[in-house]
């Protein structure tokens, strides 16, 4: 046995509350290499009088990536605390056991447990129900639609299908938003993520000028809040988006730095190294060299904040409460989440949390976020380290299909079961090109990879325009103009995607909780097979990956399709093609 | 390569800022399996500018487990934030890259780099340096020493040497522990640690009446605020426990409880599951079955708080809050720690830090702690996980040496280096026998044992009275009272306690931050080295673990030593002996 690959972490993604009183483990083992494991669990209390040792629990093999395989169980505790560890017998026929003081024999178990030493409720990662519910939407502001041109900033462009420069302005705004509503409802979307909205100087608002305005540009409150009260009529729930990493520069903060020096009363709200404040011009415009302040990457015009500073704290967590309280919204999504102290965002989890329940809070992690994500910070992230798996397997083509189940295998064992139900799944964003463009402008596969996307653990959000088959290279590509000529809508696309979203919805609890298991078929290697189950209910999907038909037997009614032929009792899935049944 | 093995976890004890901008990084592989690691770092957004992965840096072995080796680096980095993977190659030739999204190919290393986003210092582990520089004391006061008779309680028996029974009152207090003062002064003692002060019913105090008075038992305010003072005017830091897991059951809350079942006031202060509360008696008087509200262990004495209750919270960040400003202690010792929710010691480290800078908080866990030990909740945790090893290996000899020192280097890597070097080592305490009893009377034994303990990163906690060689089974054995008659004091022990704390505060600085390196000598397989190295400085201590001499050169001039004897060239180590130097 690959003794060295076994895993626990006590008190983590390994050993969490899924629900109250309901504790979920997980051991890690390598792959193929263990026969079976039995847990051995009970009070910590109680070990001489109920004699639990020897009640093992058998545990089940649920997920597997490419070097491991995942044991997991459910337990409760009459007490509320439990002390555990594993027995282990590999394919070998070795046994050890496994417990908070490494391996020992099979038979030498005692004084060694791992322990949860208590249930607590207030320490469980609380997901907020709704969100596993929702199917996002993104909107890029100044992208979306005019909706009244009185509002529009000096040299707006004319609405166009082209490509736009990084500095351009096309007018999009939140009255045409509000007078885009029924899309939404029509659609099936139930939640919408705004990028920045307050006043910022750039186009995309990520260089915030006043977090208490909303951007001229876009409008004013009184219209935000109509658009969050006519959301909320429609069961359509609201995200906005908090930069609360950097200032820009155009703020009065660092306009007061860069009158005063080290004198302004902002002094200590950024990372000065010198003053007066400097930086050599790079590249482009947001590029720079020699900057004497900490920026956001190379960028001059965003100053990074210092959130350690207790009044930079006030300032950021009274407008994280503003927001919520004046204006009902739902949920931040937050900017550079990653490069923000976890001091600052436990307190900024505590004002949301006191604000209003169920609070969704996301952050922008591309990359591994346990830390943020143990039930004191946010909700979820940002999933691109899972979806990244989905583009570069199934759309790009650049890892094989087992190396694609093993990433997002991997990705799900890094988080709890409730955390990876409340994910951010983004195939694009404001951030990435469209997905039709890295699919090259196969529509099928473009429907392919939605699907795929749709049936996992996390929640979709779909980025503006990709319902009508929108296309655009990375920033400022992907931030075109919303076709909204329906000449150069793909509405075909549409129907494809409204379907799609009712599945979400019809099978929400199962997409959301369901055991997911993804495997290639046996006979047909290019034939990629999900099911998710849950309580005996089982939802399936099989992708033909590869560039001929494959040939299956058609079994229960098939709930959404593309690029397939029945005849009789063979079902033919094109290249490209997919069924969900 | 067993790449099963390999193991890092981004911000986290694998990767955390050790100083200011100072990062530490650690990498698990499999024991010997592994030639070479080169990290590979730099920043995020300079990637293509500086080309950081051209630039490796080499990774150092430092310590081995049974099944691992780890190997560090210290890290800095110019604008705060680090992106960086691992090149690794196995000793069979074998070269992989290792990053966030697992294993690739040596030439792929590209897009999955780790993060550590930004170095926060404000989220940085800090550990109070005095404490690194602390010896401390462990002070039963029932039993240390009686100074004023007039607050015996009734029944009070007389000062004994003999073990006493479980619900006996001997009358130890504050005056006596005042009247001692130069005892701690001469020993080199610069730390106190009392079990419970607090007005409670037993003799162990742990089940709390009042946290807000002194036991008058043991004295009153004016007394304890008189020995904090002398205490601090003889650099003496003191240390209180905190009992915030559970109630007496003689408390006027559970009084309230009991007089006024749901409708008390305090009915939310516990976790009742029916009214009125009830249990039946069990085996003892700490024993009960059927309990109906939640308690500490079995015992139906001591009903657990509900400390997710606003209303508790407040009431014992209070008394946090109180002896700190009130009567300026240095440390809260906290009893069952883990078992109190991670919320809760969240705000009491916050309440803390606000009352005192450098302010101590550790935590009684008896199992692996990470989650705890993240910065912001405790500063330490009694190490009984890290002294069982040595009580195992040196003492009880029921593990083999290189089990005792792969479970040292084990517990040393599940915390920072920071971390480390405040852990409170503690060979026996008012919950296990005594050192010498589990010695078996072996004094040679305890001296080593104690040497092996001193040497260590942590900082270490005598139990009071060792230092006259007191014996005692478990509880209540190793609660007898203090022995003050010099017949029945072991005073060359005294004297070796005494040299032994000395050394600790001469080497300080080596011995806590020093590299730890134990080995067993390849020629002579019962002699345990330790080394412990810092910026070119080294000390070392050799024990003799086996049944025979062991004869070994002599060089450095020797620090300390027991049971060794030196002729010309050689030195001689007795069976139970070692030598420091």
């Amino acid at each position: 046995m690959n003794t060295a690959a076994i895993e626990h972490r006590p008190d983590s993604e390994f050993a969490y509350l899924y629900r109250e009183g309901v504790l979920h483990l997980r051991l890690r083992t390598a792959r193929t290499d263990v026969a079976n494991v039995n847990l051995l669990c009970g009070d910590p209390y109680l070990l001489t009088v109920d004699h639990w040792e020897q009640k093992p629990v058998a545990m089940t093999r649920t997920l597997s990536t490419d070097l491991y395989d995942f044991w997991t169980a459910e337990v409760t505790a009459k007490h509320q605390r439990l002390a555990y560890g594993f027995q282990i017998t590999g394919i070998d026929g070795t046994q050890i056991f496994y417990g908070d003081h490494g391996l020992a024999p099979i038979d030498q178990a005692a004084q060694s447990y791992f322990k949860m030493p208590y249930f607590h409720e207030i320490d469980r990662f609380k997901a907020p129900e709704w969100v596993t519910q929702t199917v996002w939407y993104q909107i890029f502001p100044e992208r979306f639609a005019n909706g009244d041109a009185t509002n529009d900033p000096q040299g707006t462009l004319a609405w166009s299908t082209e490509s736009p420069q990084a500095q351009d302005f096309y007018g999009g705004d939140l009255q045409g938003v509000i007078d885009h509503l029924d899309h939404f409802v029509d659609l099936g979307i139930n939640g919408l993520y705004f990028c920045p909205l307050f006043k910022a100087h750039s186009n995309h608002k990520y260089d915030t000028i006043d977090y208490l305005e909303i951007d001229p540009q876009f409008g004013d409150k009184q219209l935000f809040r109509q658009l969050v009260t006519e959301c909320h009529q429609r069961g359509i729930k609201v995200m906005l988006d908090a930069v609360f990493n950097h200032l820009g520069d155009q703020s009065r903060q660092w306009q007061d730095v860069l009158q005063h020096g080290a004198d302004s009363q902002y002094a200590d709200w950024f990372h000065i190294h010198e003053f007066p404040v400097s930086y050599q011009p790079g590249r482009n415009f947001e590029d720079a060299t020699d900057i004497s302040y900490d920026v956001f990457a190379t960028t001059p015009h965003m100053p990074k904040l210092n959130t350690a500073n207790p009044a930079v704290q006030a300032y950021l967590l009274k407008i994280a409460r503003y927001w919520i309280e004046e204006f009902d919204i739902d949920a931040w999504r937050l900017d550079v989440a990653d490069e923000v102290d976890h001091h600052f965002w436990k307190q900024f989890r505590q004002v949301c949390d006191a604000a209003k329940p169920d609070f969704y809070i996301l952050g922008e992690v591309w990359h591994s976020a346990q830390s943020w994500l143990n039930g004191d910070e946010f909700s979820a992230v940002m999933n691109y380290a899972y979806t990244d798996a989905i583009v570069d397997g199934l759309v790009k083509k650049t890892i094989p299909l087992p190396k694609m189940i093993s990433e997002i295998n991997n990705q799900l064992m890094l988080y709890r079961d409730q955390t990876n139900q409340v994910q951010f799944n983004v195939l694009d964003s404001h951030d990435t090109a469209r997905l039709l463009t890295v699919a090259q402008g196969n529509r099928d596969l473009m429907r392919q990879a939605l699907a795929f996307t749709y049936l996992q653990p996390g929640v979709p959000c779909l980025y503006y325009g990709d319902e009508y088959g929108m296309t655009g290279e990375f920033d400022p590509g992907c931030r075109k103009c919303m076709v909204w000529a329906p000449a150069n809508q793909d509405l075909a696309m549409y129907q494809f995607v409204k379907a799609l979203i009712a599945l979400r919805h019809r099978y929400q609890s199962l997409l959301s909780a369901g055991q997911l298991r993804l495997t290639i078929d046996d006979q047909q290697p290019t034939l990629l097979k999900l099911t998710r189950t849950l309580d005996g209910q089982q939802i399936n999907g099989w992708f033909n990956m590869g560039q001929t038909s494959v040939s299956v037997a058609a079994t229960s009614p098939v709930l959404l399709s593309n690029q397939i032929s029945i005849d009789q009792q063979q079902i033919q899935i094109a290249p490209d093609g997919f069924m969900v049944f």
